[in-house]
């Protein structure tokens, strides 16, 4: 029972906005994490964490933050950690006690996040090596589902999903190979972002297949995943897997994102009409909400998926508990040895007819990848009980990751979001899945996604470039819905914000076209200010851009209404001769609709 | 004995452009292949072809060809192709008489260079499943070296490298994946043209190893090597490694290239004192030229050297000939069934373990390889005879590989290039060897040792930007050796030429600085020519140098003399108000000078 004279934030929701809120008002971390181990009291589930340090440690690594300290983005934010990725001063179990070690260090993912003020809370258990969807392989008691303890908690990220789900940290990392980050979110009616490989350094790691792992992050939030993943995203030296990937601050959502589901024929339900049926409501809302929806044959990405574990990539596994395998095969359990058993019979032929057949699955899912802006996926096609995998350990298990296996095998991207609630009541959950690097628009439209489950306006997306962007103001055919518009969109483009320019400026229609164009041209004197879009594009498509800008159009420095300065597309002034002056319309669209129905006098 | 009745060519180099200017006086195909033949005869040697169709089928070839057509880029150019890529109407043999097929269709490359007008005139000898470095593992006789019958011919694409080193086809393919198509061109006295892996697509190519093979191109002259490299790139739906890869017009060399050499303590002569002096003769002669040569400590490309044949990869030669090795193994030579048969004892974990060790030596390269626009190595640490090679099969096959082993496993591109002979009249050649994508500025270095080496110019290249890069236009500061040049220079830019606008424009001395800056306005009437430079920059350059530019400048098309519009710094017109007109000066140097020096009266 919660005593609010000794429970004061027992209301709070551990978003971190509300921490950030509450911290603002002088709440302590103390006070943060008092109430965050008195949730995990009130939950009462022992299986959530394989290691959680004395209450007086964790209370005295909160009072080591000193006061608050608004430049550091995660202050005083309380997350837990899964038991395969290393944190300072707790051990490394990967759910095997005879594999566990103490690590010197913390994993350079941890070490950023704590570096950005967050506060590791413990380890959580998972499938033994992260093998496993299910969460139950474990020989340190499986946690509970915590919508419905009927329901397997998923895996392998089985206590981090938990933990998030009940809300007792707002974010916690997961890792995920074959879907480890998805499934348990969408068993636990949260957010799971598996980032682009490479994003998330691997450093500290207990690798499962090292080619095709990744740290993931999981948040009740949408909002509250992607910053997570901007802080730990980064180039780590030390990982050679490691890679510069985009972390930008969330964009705004594509005005039509052009997504692929799979169709009819090829999609997955196992006989789940319930679930079918919450699918169809999620992709109807995205139609109403602009999204322009396609239906693909899924066979080559299950095709793809199959691959994980039939294939060669079982190996991967092999190489990391190969000596203990030998050594002390009693210390694993029996479902993981025989999974990673079957890699004793693969030869290094085995693995390159592997590799060859995927990169043709991968060259044959390619013009489907590139006809879209990302596919849409149910993450999971039904649920099991825990009685499901007593009476058969592994196919469920299997089931589990037909829409998660292929994803990182295909180096894409992905995050699952909750969806509206199914008819019964059991969390909705939808997977959104984009090449490598579109981690920041996946993230733009799940928060659609959200919106649309909770009925409440999305947050506002930060309206800035990020760092590998430039903001572009555009006053004419490039605007949104407008016929150049692709030349944006196309180069990976997001709409930042409708503004205005300073009282500076000729507008006039431009001879020529189709497409119709008007030029911008700063005037000495005599100026208006004329509507433009400002759109983030990567600093590394402006070069294209300008090779397709005709004369007397060019970029350069455009000066906004608020005083600061964007480039953007200006005309040359010797253009204007013999062009239509349309600055009293004060904008492009303004012009158009005037020319659509012209007042009649 | 050449007969000058019946050899009207027999003089006639067989490069490119002497054979097309050849064809434009109304010499014929028929002719050509006349010459090609008899100088075929004149070698007399029986080891270049495994498969050569009667002549009567040539000259039907080259009759076929019809008038000549001067927009086919190789038409009537004569070629051979070693006997692992397809030719229709040919047998492929791999150079195993057991393993002969007849290949209903040209290879992907071949049907490309048909299609450009060339002529494959028949299938070249190799080591057998392009499996050494010596040409002699062949059980069709293997051929004589070019230029000394005691030393090997090098393999595996022996018969291509000694036809073009004869002189008898402008071109042969070859293929590449330890050094296959680099060592021949060391010891025949040619270029040998290793592009970057997936720039041809292997279609209709015998896999050596697929995840490291390329299909590549032998040519006496590095601009002959380097125009057939752009006719025969292009991607190939059907190959699952094909891959867009830049194939520019052969550019201008970088004014001051950065080029890394192994370091005293890390190169490897082998004993070879003669070869040392010959490569720090190159290396003295690029740094005259400009070259800014950095010594780099060479180990760890060893190491990556090393994996090509102790490593796992050797599986993927095995995943070709597993069947026949099984059912048939004396149609393999031993030499080759013993190499290969190593991978028997591989497995799958070996493999990705394999794959691990060469990510992390890949990312210990990546530093050095970041900080130099190229490596430059000898292509051979010594020279070995046909004696040697009866002697000790192996030993001397590695270690012609040193310096070619690892390219093709850090996925680079490189260029073999003659260099100067040695002091014993032995070939001298270097190798050149750069990230992915960089063929072109490779081509374009090994074209200046070319010219360095026979001391005669280099034939001008094309001063066009290339497919991923943009002209630019400067006329201010930006300029060669003004104050922000740097701009330019820093983003990878490279001078392409100076050239002037046409006589459109108004030029503006702007108030403000340092550094002082022109202003470039097109101007409705009275304009000027005004000196600019056209400068090539990445395109994905040009959106970090926008965000640097201050108002009133910008970039837009800027109209040059000869017509032609190219992006370029341009002016706000309503910046020009209380702005020095400095049109008169005709360019921003002429006005710097004049200013420096003021006429007096």
């Amino acid at each position: 029972m919660k005593d609010a004279q000794n429970r004061p934030l027992a209301d709070l929701p551990f978003t971190l906005t509300a921490l950030r809120n509450a911290y603002a008002r002088g709440v302590t971390a103390r006070a943060v994490m008092a109430e965050c181990l008195a949730r995990l009291a009130d939950v009462g589930d022992p299986g959530i964490f394989i290691h959680l340090p004395p209450e007086a440690d964790l209370m005295e690594a909160a009072d080591a933050l000193g006061p608050f300290d608004p430049d550091l983005p995660l202050w005083g934010v309380p997350f837990a950690v899964k038991d395969n990725i290393d944190v300072a001063g707790m051990p490394t179990s990967a759910a095997c006690p005879a594999w566990s070690y103490a690590p010197k260090a913390d994993a350079f993912v941890v070490a950023r996040l704590r570096a950005a003020g967050a506060i590791p809370l413990g380890k959580t258990n998972l499938d033994q090596f992260a093998t496993g969807l299910v969460g139950v392989r474990t020989p340190y008691g499986a946690p509970r589902n915590a919508l419905d303890p009927d329901i397997v908690p998923g895996g392998s990220s089985g206590g981090s999903g938990v933990i998030v789900g009940h809300g007792i940290v707002p974010f916690a990392l997961g890792t995920d190979t074959a879907g480890s980050g998805r499934v348990p979110a969408a068993l636990n009616g949260i957010t799971g972002l598996k980032p682009t490989l490479g994003a998330l350094s691997a450093s500290g790691v207990v690798p499962a297949c090292r080619t095709l792992d990744t740290v993931s992050i999981f948040a009740r939030y949408v909002a509250d995943a992607h910053a997570v993943f901007t802080v730990a995203a980064g180039v780590d030296p030390a990982d050679a897997y490691s890679r510069p990937v985009p972390a930008p601050p969330l964009p705004a959502p594509l005005p039509a994102p052009r997504i692929a589901i799979p169709d009819a024929t090829s999609i997955v339900f196992l006989g789940d009409t319930v679930q079918r049926d919450a699918f169809a409501a999620t992709v109807a809302a995205l139609k109403d909400a602009g999204a322009i929806v396609t239906e693909i044959d899924f066979t080559p990405f299950y095709d793809v998926a199959r691959m994980l574990y039939d294939g060669a990539w079982v190996a991967e596994r092999h190489s990391v508990i190969e000596a203990l395998m030998r050594e002390d095969p009693d210390a694993i359990l029996p479902v993981t040895r025989g999974i990673v058993g079957n890699a004793e019979t693969l030869s290094a032929t085995d693995a390159f007819r592997g590799f060859y057949r995927l990169a043709e699955l991968r060259a044959a899912c390619a013009p489907v990848l590139a006809g879209c802006d990302m596919l849409c996926v149910p993450t999971i096609p039904t649920f099991y009980t825990v009685a499901d995998l007593e009476a058969d350990p592994v196919t469920p298990n299997s089931n589990l990751g037909t829409y998660t296996n292929f994803v990182n095998l295909m180096d894409l991207a992905a995050i699952a979001v909750p969806a509206a609630p199914r008819a019964d009541g059991r969390p909705g959950s939808v997977t959104l899945i984009g090449p490598a690097g579109s981690d920041g628009r996946l993230a733009a439209e799940a928060l659609r996604i959200e919106a649309l489950a909770t009925g409440t306006p999305p947050p506002a997306p930060v309206a800035q470039p990020g760092a590998d962007e430039i903001a572009l103001a555009v006053c004419g055919a490039h605007m949104s819905g407008l016929p150049l518009n692709g030349q944006l969109t196309g180069r990976a483009g997001r709409f930042l914000a409708a503004t205005r320019t300073s009282e500076d400026y000729g507008f006039y229609a431009l001879p020529g076209g189709p497409p119709e164009r008007p030029g911008l041209v700063r005037l000495g004197e005599g100026g208006q200010s004329i509507a433009v879009e400002v759109w983030a594009l990567p600093k590394s498509a402006i070069g294209g851009l300008l090779a397709e800008i005709p004369a007397p159009l060019g970029l350069g420095p455009v000066r906004l209404e608020d005083g600061s300065s964007v480039p953007g597309f200006l005309c040359e002034a010797a253009a204007t001769d013999g062009a239509t002056d349309i600055g009293t319309f004060g904008g492009w669209r303004a012009y158009l609709a005037a020319k659509a129905a012209p007042i009649t006098q």
